[in-house]
Protein backbone atom coordinates (compact mmCIF):
# COMPACT_ATOMS: atom_id res chain seq x y z
CA UNK A 1 0.00 0.00 0.00
CA UNK A 2 1.27 3.81 -0.64
CA UNK A 3 2.14 5.72 1.95
CA UNK A 4 -0.82 8.14 2.64
CA UNK A 5 -0.86 11.38 4.18
CA UNK A 6 -2.91 11.12 7.69
CA UNK A 7 -6.17 12.61 6.94
CA UNK A 8 -8.08 15.54 8.93
CA UNK A 9 -10.98 14.37 11.33
CA UNK A 10 -13.39 16.34 9.17
CA UNK A 11 -12.07 15.18 6.04
CA UNK A 12 -13.33 11.32 7.73
CA UNK A 13 -16.57 13.13 8.59
CA UNK A 14 -17.47 14.07 5.74
CA UNK A 15 -16.79 10.80 4.33
CA UNK A 16 -18.39 8.56 6.25
CA UNK A 17 -21.41 10.75 5.67
CA UNK A 18 -20.78 10.91 1.75
CA UNK A 19 -20.58 7.05 1.81
CA UNK A 20 -24.14 6.36 4.12
CA UNK A 21 -25.69 9.53 1.34
CA UNK A 22 -24.41 7.58 -1.76
CA UNK A 23 -25.29 4.28 -1.05
CA UNK A 24 -29.14 5.61 -0.65
CA UNK A 25 -28.89 8.09 -3.46
CA UNK A 26 -26.20 7.49 -5.75
CA UNK A 27 -22.81 9.08 -5.81
CA UNK A 28 -23.84 11.36 -8.56
CA UNK A 29 -26.25 12.47 -5.92
CA UNK A 30 -23.52 13.91 -4.00
CA UNK A 31 -22.56 17.48 -3.71
CA UNK A 32 -20.70 20.08 -1.68
CA UNK A 33 -24.32 21.40 -0.55
CA UNK A 34 -25.89 18.46 -0.15
CA UNK A 35 -22.85 17.55 2.46
CA UNK A 36 -23.10 20.55 4.53
CA UNK A 37 -26.53 20.43 4.73
CA UNK A 38 -26.22 17.17 6.07
CA UNK A 39 -23.32 17.61 8.22
CA UNK A 40 -24.77 20.83 9.91
CA UNK A 41 -21.27 22.65 8.21
CA UNK A 42 -20.83 25.48 5.49
CA UNK A 43 -20.12 24.93 1.70
CA UNK A 44 -16.73 26.17 2.63
CA UNK A 45 -15.96 23.47 5.23
CA UNK A 46 -16.39 21.03 3.00
CA UNK A 47 -15.46 22.63 -0.45
CA UNK A 48 -11.78 22.60 0.61
CA UNK A 49 -11.29 18.98 0.80
CA UNK A 50 -12.16 18.13 -2.41
CA UNK A 51 -10.72 19.28 -6.01
CA UNK A 52 -13.54 18.83 -7.51
CA UNK A 53 -17.08 16.43 -7.45
CA UNK A 54 -14.97 13.56 -9.15
CA UNK A 55 -12.69 13.76 -6.25
CA UNK A 56 -15.44 13.88 -3.82
CA UNK A 57 -17.11 10.53 -5.62
CA UNK A 58 -13.78 8.98 -5.58
CA UNK A 59 -12.33 9.78 -2.19
CA UNK A 60 -16.10 8.08 -1.24
CA UNK A 61 -15.19 5.22 -3.08
CA UNK A 62 -11.97 4.91 -1.27
CA UNK A 63 -13.92 5.20 2.33
CA UNK A 64 -15.82 2.51 1.10
CA UNK A 65 -12.94 -0.08 -0.10
CA UNK A 66 -10.96 0.70 3.21
CA UNK A 67 -14.71 0.09 5.26
CA UNK A 68 -14.92 -3.15 2.92
CA UNK A 69 -11.19 -4.30 3.56
CA UNK A 70 -11.48 -3.64 7.45
CA UNK A 71 -15.11 -5.31 7.90
CA UNK A 72 -14.82 -8.11 5.58
CA UNK A 73 -11.11 -9.29 4.71
CA UNK A 74 -8.98 -8.56 7.61
CA UNK A 75 -10.81 -10.22 10.51
CA UNK A 76 -11.00 -13.76 8.67
CA UNK A 77 -8.17 -15.74 10.08
CA UNK A 78 -9.29 -19.05 8.90
CA UNK A 79 -7.05 -21.62 7.20
CA UNK A 80 -6.33 -20.91 3.57
CA UNK A 81 -8.53 -23.18 0.98
CA UNK A 82 -12.09 -24.04 1.66
CA UNK A 83 -12.33 -22.84 4.80
CA UNK A 84 -11.37 -19.52 4.01
CA UNK A 85 -13.34 -19.70 1.12
CA UNK A 86 -16.45 -20.29 3.03
CA UNK A 87 -15.18 -17.68 6.08
CA UNK A 88 -14.72 -14.78 3.57
CA UNK A 89 -17.87 -15.10 2.06
CA UNK A 90 -19.64 -15.39 5.51
CA UNK A 91 -17.82 -12.20 6.80
CA UNK A 92 -19.05 -10.27 3.74
CA UNK A 93 -22.60 -11.51 4.03
CA UNK A 94 -22.50 -10.48 7.90
CA UNK A 95 -21.08 -6.67 6.82
CA UNK A 96 -23.92 -6.53 3.87
CA UNK A 97 -26.79 -8.11 6.72
CA UNK A 98 -25.33 -5.59 9.11
CA UNK A 99 -26.04 -2.90 6.78
CA UNK A 100 -22.60 -1.17 6.95
CA UNK A 101 -24.03 1.62 4.74
CA UNK A 102 -27.54 3.33 4.68
CA UNK A 103 -28.74 2.08 2.16
CA UNK A 104 -27.14 -1.32 1.39
CA UNK A 105 -24.20 -2.74 -0.20
CA UNK A 106 -22.18 0.29 -1.81
CA UNK A 107 -20.61 -1.59 -4.04
CA UNK A 108 -24.08 -2.73 -5.80
CA UNK A 109 -25.74 0.28 -5.74
CA UNK A 110 -22.56 2.26 -7.05
CA UNK A 111 -22.22 -0.09 -9.97
CA UNK A 112 -25.65 -0.07 -11.05
CA UNK A 113 -25.52 3.33 -11.24
CA UNK A 114 -21.87 4.14 -12.93
CA UNK A 115 -21.56 1.16 -15.25
CA UNK A 116 -23.55 3.04 -17.82
CA UNK A 117 -21.40 6.11 -17.01
CA UNK A 118 -17.75 6.11 -18.79
CA UNK A 119 -15.05 7.62 -16.67
CA UNK A 120 -12.66 7.13 -13.29
CA UNK A 121 -15.80 6.59 -11.00
CA UNK A 122 -16.42 3.92 -12.87
CA UNK A 123 -13.42 2.49 -14.04
CA UNK A 124 -12.11 2.44 -10.12
CA UNK A 125 -15.41 0.86 -8.95
CA UNK A 126 -14.99 -1.91 -11.71
CA UNK A 127 -11.46 -2.57 -10.37
CA UNK A 128 -12.63 -2.86 -6.62
CA UNK A 129 -15.87 -5.32 -7.71
CA UNK A 130 -13.32 -7.32 -10.16
CA UNK A 131 -10.87 -7.64 -7.35
CA UNK A 132 -13.06 -8.83 -4.89
CA UNK A 133 -14.58 -11.28 -7.50
CA UNK A 134 -11.23 -12.72 -8.43
CA UNK A 135 -10.39 -13.17 -4.21
CA UNK A 136 -13.25 -15.42 -4.18
CA UNK A 137 -12.24 -16.99 -7.66
CA UNK A 138 -8.87 -17.34 -6.03
CA UNK A 139 -9.45 -18.93 -3.15
CA UNK A 140 -11.88 -21.39 -4.50
CA UNK A 141 -8.79 -22.69 -6.94
CA UNK A 142 -6.62 -23.01 -3.87
CA UNK A 143 -8.96 -25.45 -2.22
CA UNK A 144 -9.50 -27.10 -5.35
CA UNK A 145 -5.34 -27.87 -5.29
CA UNK A 146 -5.77 -28.82 -1.82
CA UNK A 147 -7.87 -31.48 -3.01
CA UNK A 148 -10.96 -29.48 -1.10
CA UNK A 149 -12.97 -28.88 -4.07
CA UNK A 150 -13.66 -31.60 -6.87
CA UNK A 151 -11.11 -31.30 -9.73
CA UNK A 152 -14.19 -31.13 -12.24
CA UNK A 153 -15.29 -27.78 -10.96
CA UNK A 154 -14.36 -24.19 -12.11
CA UNK A 155 -13.31 -22.14 -9.40
CA UNK A 156 -14.13 -19.26 -11.20
CA UNK A 157 -17.65 -20.49 -11.91
CA UNK A 158 -17.85 -21.66 -8.63
CA UNK A 159 -17.06 -17.83 -7.46
CA UNK A 160 -19.47 -16.42 -9.87
CA UNK A 161 -22.55 -18.66 -8.10
CA UNK A 162 -21.12 -17.49 -4.57
CA UNK A 163 -20.95 -13.79 -5.35
CA UNK A 164 -24.54 -14.06 -7.21
CA UNK A 165 -26.06 -15.28 -3.88
CA UNK A 166 -24.72 -12.56 -1.94
CA UNK A 167 -26.07 -9.53 -4.47
CA UNK A 168 -28.96 -11.19 -4.96
CA UNK A 169 -29.57 -10.82 -0.93
CA UNK A 170 -28.47 -7.71 -0.70
CA UNK A 171 -31.07 -6.66 -3.64
CA UNK A 172 -33.91 -9.00 -1.95
CA UNK A 173 -33.33 -7.13 1.80
CA UNK A 174 -33.08 -3.83 -0.13
CA UNK A 175 -35.82 -3.75 -2.49
CA UNK A 176 -38.37 -6.35 -1.46
CA UNK A 177 -37.00 -5.97 2.37
CA UNK A 178 -37.30 -9.86 2.62
CA UNK A 179 -36.50 -11.36 5.93
CA UNK A 180 -35.14 -14.76 4.11
CA UNK A 181 -33.15 -12.94 2.15
CA UNK A 182 -30.04 -13.59 4.38
CA UNK A 183 -31.06 -16.93 5.49
CA UNK A 184 -31.33 -17.92 1.65
CA UNK A 185 -27.49 -16.31 0.74
CA UNK A 186 -26.55 -18.43 3.34
CA UNK A 187 -28.46 -21.99 1.99
CA UNK A 188 -27.50 -21.36 -1.01
CA UNK A 189 -23.67 -21.13 -0.60
CA UNK A 190 -24.01 -24.16 1.80
CA UNK A 191 -25.60 -25.94 -0.67
CA UNK A 192 -23.29 -24.66 -3.84
CA UNK A 193 -20.07 -25.36 -1.99
CA UNK A 194 -21.27 -28.96 -0.38
CA UNK A 195 -21.73 -29.87 -3.94
CA UNK A 196 -18.43 -28.55 -5.23
CA UNK A 197 -16.59 -30.51 -2.16
CA UNK A 198 -18.29 -33.51 -2.40
CA UNK A 199 -16.57 -36.60 -3.92
CA UNK A 200 -17.62 -37.47 -7.87
CA UNK A 201 -20.53 -39.96 -6.82
CA UNK A 202 -19.80 -43.07 -9.41
CA UNK A 203 -22.69 -43.60 -11.48
CA UNK A 204 -25.59 -41.18 -11.31
CA UNK A 205 -26.43 -38.35 -13.35
CA UNK A 206 -24.21 -35.28 -13.12
CA UNK B 1 -56.16 -6.95 -17.31
CA UNK B 2 -57.66 -3.63 -17.47
CA UNK B 3 -58.36 -2.02 -20.46
CA UNK B 4 -56.64 1.05 -21.81
CA UNK B 5 -56.86 3.58 -23.48
CA UNK B 6 -55.40 3.89 -27.05
CA UNK B 7 -51.98 5.54 -26.53
CA UNK B 8 -50.48 7.58 -29.36
CA UNK B 9 -47.82 7.17 -31.29
CA UNK B 10 -45.53 9.87 -29.83
CA UNK B 11 -46.35 9.00 -26.27
CA UNK B 12 -45.43 5.41 -26.99
CA UNK B 13 -42.02 6.76 -29.08
CA UNK B 14 -41.31 9.39 -25.71
CA UNK B 15 -41.67 6.18 -23.55
CA UNK B 16 -39.14 4.05 -25.79
CA UNK B 17 -36.51 6.56 -25.47
CA UNK B 18 -37.48 7.23 -21.72
CA UNK B 19 -36.66 3.70 -21.08
CA UNK B 20 -33.37 3.71 -22.64
CA UNK B 21 -32.29 6.51 -21.17
CA UNK B 22 -33.70 5.33 -17.71
CA UNK B 23 -32.00 2.46 -18.04
CA UNK B 24 -28.38 3.75 -18.03
CA UNK B 25 -28.50 7.06 -16.13
CA UNK B 26 -31.27 6.06 -13.75
CA UNK B 27 -35.42 7.31 -13.59
CA UNK B 28 -34.62 10.34 -11.92
CA UNK B 29 -32.24 11.27 -14.73
CA UNK B 30 -35.34 11.84 -16.82
CA UNK B 31 -36.55 15.10 -17.21
CA UNK B 32 -39.20 16.44 -20.26
CA UNK B 33 -35.76 18.55 -21.01
CA UNK B 34 -33.72 15.51 -21.73
CA UNK B 35 -36.42 13.92 -23.33
CA UNK B 36 -37.37 16.30 -25.59
CA UNK B 37 -33.36 16.94 -26.04
CA UNK B 38 -33.05 12.98 -26.77
CA UNK B 39 -35.75 13.26 -29.30
CA UNK B 40 -35.38 16.72 -31.14
CA UNK B 41 -38.76 17.63 -29.70
CA UNK B 42 -40.10 21.07 -28.09
CA UNK B 43 -40.60 20.58 -24.63
CA UNK B 44 -44.20 21.40 -25.08
CA UNK B 45 -44.24 18.20 -27.63
CA UNK B 46 -43.52 16.30 -24.46
CA UNK B 47 -44.81 17.99 -21.50
CA UNK B 48 -48.13 17.34 -22.60
CA UNK B 49 -48.04 13.45 -22.44
CA UNK B 50 -47.63 13.32 -18.49
CA UNK B 51 -48.98 15.21 -15.68
CA UNK B 52 -45.58 14.85 -13.45
CA UNK B 53 -42.00 13.47 -13.24
CA UNK B 54 -43.44 10.76 -11.24
CA UNK B 55 -46.22 9.76 -13.52
CA UNK B 56 -43.15 10.03 -16.39
CA UNK B 57 -41.52 7.66 -14.49
CA UNK B 58 -44.42 5.47 -13.57
CA UNK B 59 -45.19 4.95 -17.14
CA UNK B 60 -41.58 4.52 -18.11
CA UNK B 61 -42.07 1.20 -15.66
CA UNK B 62 -45.28 -0.12 -17.20
CA UNK B 63 -43.74 0.24 -20.27
CA UNK B 64 -40.53 -1.73 -19.44
CA UNK B 65 -42.90 -4.11 -17.73
CA UNK B 66 -44.64 -4.55 -20.90
CA UNK B 67 -41.82 -5.01 -23.04
CA UNK B 68 -40.44 -7.66 -20.16
CA UNK B 69 -43.87 -9.25 -20.84
CA UNK B 70 -44.08 -9.70 -24.06
CA UNK B 71 -40.17 -10.69 -24.61
CA UNK B 72 -39.72 -12.73 -21.96
CA UNK B 73 -43.29 -14.04 -21.23
CA UNK B 74 -45.39 -14.31 -23.85
CA UNK B 75 -42.91 -16.91 -25.99
CA UNK B 76 -42.71 -19.32 -23.58
CA UNK B 77 -44.48 -22.01 -25.01
CA UNK B 78 -43.02 -25.02 -22.68
CA UNK B 79 -44.93 -27.66 -20.74
CA UNK B 80 -45.76 -26.60 -17.43
CA UNK B 81 -43.29 -28.09 -14.85
CA UNK B 82 -39.28 -27.90 -15.13
CA UNK B 83 -39.34 -27.81 -19.07
CA UNK B 84 -40.83 -24.11 -19.15
CA UNK B 85 -38.94 -23.30 -15.67
CA UNK B 86 -36.24 -24.23 -17.64
CA UNK B 87 -37.60 -22.31 -21.04
CA UNK B 88 -38.40 -19.23 -18.57
CA UNK B 89 -35.20 -18.73 -16.69
CA UNK B 90 -33.73 -19.15 -20.86
CA UNK B 91 -35.75 -16.38 -22.16
CA UNK B 92 -34.94 -14.15 -19.38
CA UNK B 93 -30.78 -14.71 -20.40
CA UNK B 94 -31.86 -14.23 -23.45
CA UNK B 95 -33.29 -11.02 -23.45
CA UNK B 96 -30.43 -9.38 -20.65
CA UNK B 97 -28.18 -10.62 -23.03
CA UNK B 98 -29.88 -9.12 -25.76
CA UNK B 99 -29.61 -5.70 -24.26
CA UNK B 100 -33.05 -5.51 -24.71
CA UNK B 101 -32.54 -1.50 -23.41
CA UNK B 102 -29.43 0.25 -23.80
CA UNK B 103 -28.37 0.22 -20.21
CA UNK B 104 -28.83 -3.76 -19.31
CA UNK B 105 -31.77 -4.92 -17.55
CA UNK B 106 -34.31 -2.24 -16.65
CA UNK B 107 -35.43 -3.42 -13.50
CA UNK B 108 -32.47 -3.91 -11.87
CA UNK B 109 -31.36 -0.69 -12.66
CA UNK B 110 -34.42 0.52 -11.54
CA UNK B 111 -33.85 -1.70 -8.23
CA UNK B 112 -30.68 -0.49 -7.15
CA UNK B 113 -31.95 3.47 -7.68
CA UNK B 114 -34.84 3.06 -5.94
CA UNK B 115 -34.47 0.70 -3.11
CA UNK B 116 -33.84 4.07 -0.92
CA UNK B 117 -36.55 5.93 -2.08
CA UNK B 118 -39.90 5.53 -0.53
CA UNK B 119 -42.81 6.59 -2.78
CA UNK B 120 -44.79 5.26 -5.36
CA UNK B 121 -42.04 4.80 -7.63
CA UNK B 122 -40.23 1.99 -5.53
CA UNK B 123 -43.56 0.52 -4.62
CA UNK B 124 -44.10 -0.65 -8.38
CA UNK B 125 -40.98 -1.90 -8.82
CA UNK B 126 -41.00 -3.92 -5.84
CA UNK B 127 -44.47 -5.38 -6.99
CA UNK B 128 -43.20 -6.46 -10.09
CA UNK B 129 -40.37 -8.11 -9.52
CA UNK B 130 -41.33 -9.88 -6.45
CA UNK B 131 -44.09 -11.16 -9.18
CA UNK B 132 -41.64 -12.21 -11.68
CA UNK B 133 -39.31 -13.97 -8.77
CA UNK B 134 -42.71 -15.34 -7.64
CA UNK B 135 -43.56 -16.68 -11.07
CA UNK B 136 -40.19 -18.39 -10.76
CA UNK B 137 -41.01 -19.69 -7.61
CA UNK B 138 -44.27 -20.85 -8.70
CA UNK B 139 -43.27 -22.92 -11.64
CA UNK B 140 -40.30 -24.77 -9.65
CA UNK B 141 -43.22 -25.44 -6.81
CA UNK B 142 -45.06 -27.08 -10.02
CA UNK B 143 -42.35 -28.91 -11.17
CA UNK B 144 -41.84 -30.64 -7.81
CA UNK B 145 -45.30 -31.70 -7.23
CA UNK B 146 -44.92 -33.21 -10.91
CA UNK B 147 -41.79 -35.46 -9.74
CA UNK B 148 -39.46 -33.23 -11.59
CA UNK B 149 -38.09 -31.72 -8.74
CA UNK B 150 -36.69 -33.58 -5.28
CA UNK B 151 -38.67 -33.39 -3.00
CA UNK B 152 -36.87 -32.56 -0.20
CA UNK B 153 -35.99 -29.37 -2.29
CA UNK B 154 -37.63 -25.85 -1.43
CA UNK B 155 -39.05 -24.19 -4.42
CA UNK B 156 -38.58 -20.54 -3.50
CA UNK B 157 -34.41 -21.31 -2.58
CA UNK B 158 -34.73 -22.88 -5.95
CA UNK B 159 -35.76 -19.54 -7.42
CA UNK B 160 -33.80 -17.36 -5.32
CA UNK B 161 -30.59 -19.34 -7.00
CA UNK B 162 -31.80 -19.10 -10.20
CA UNK B 163 -32.99 -15.33 -9.91
CA UNK B 164 -29.10 -14.21 -8.44
CA UNK B 165 -27.43 -16.38 -12.02
CA UNK B 166 -29.58 -13.73 -13.77
CA UNK B 167 -29.09 -10.56 -12.09
CA UNK B 168 -25.09 -11.59 -11.57
CA UNK B 169 -24.80 -11.87 -15.27
CA UNK B 170 -26.16 -8.68 -15.97
CA UNK B 171 -24.15 -6.80 -13.19
CA UNK B 172 -21.05 -8.81 -14.91
CA UNK B 173 -22.15 -7.83 -18.55
CA UNK B 174 -22.76 -4.55 -17.25
CA UNK B 175 -19.55 -3.17 -15.21
CA UNK B 176 -16.92 -5.80 -15.69
CA UNK B 177 -18.19 -6.12 -19.55
CA UNK B 178 -17.38 -10.07 -18.86
CA UNK B 179 -17.90 -11.85 -22.21
CA UNK B 180 -18.78 -15.10 -20.32
CA UNK B 181 -21.28 -13.56 -18.26
CA UNK B 182 -24.12 -15.41 -20.00
CA UNK B 183 -22.47 -18.70 -20.25
CA UNK B 184 -21.66 -18.38 -16.85
CA UNK B 185 -25.04 -17.78 -16.00
CA UNK B 186 -26.46 -20.30 -18.17
CA UNK B 187 -24.02 -23.03 -16.44
CA UNK B 188 -25.26 -22.34 -13.15
CA UNK B 189 -28.72 -22.30 -13.91
CA UNK B 190 -28.26 -26.17 -15.86
CA UNK B 191 -26.29 -27.12 -12.40
CA UNK B 192 -28.67 -26.23 -10.11
CA UNK B 193 -31.32 -27.82 -11.56
CA UNK B 194 -29.70 -31.02 -12.45
CA UNK B 195 -28.81 -31.11 -8.72
CA UNK B 196 -32.76 -30.10 -8.19
CA UNK B 197 -33.92 -33.00 -10.40
CA UNK B 198 -31.91 -35.39 -9.45
CA UNK B 199 -32.88 -38.54 -7.84
CA UNK B 200 -31.41 -38.49 -3.94
CA UNK B 201 -28.28 -40.66 -4.03
CA UNK B 202 -28.71 -43.00 -1.11
CA UNK B 203 -25.99 -43.04 1.35
CA UNK B 204 -23.55 -39.95 -0.03
CA UNK B 205 -23.73 -36.79 1.80
CA UNK B 206 -26.55 -34.42 0.66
Amino acid sequence: MPTRTPRSDTRQTILERAMDLASVEGLEGLSIGRLASALGMSKSGVIGHFASKQDLQLSTVESARERFEAEVMAGVEAEPGLARLEALVESWIAHVEGEAFAGGCFFWAASAEFDGRPGAVRDRIAELTRSWLDQISAEARLAQRLGELRPDEDPAQVAFELHAFVQEANWANQLLEAPDAFARARAAVAGRLARAARLAPIGLAP
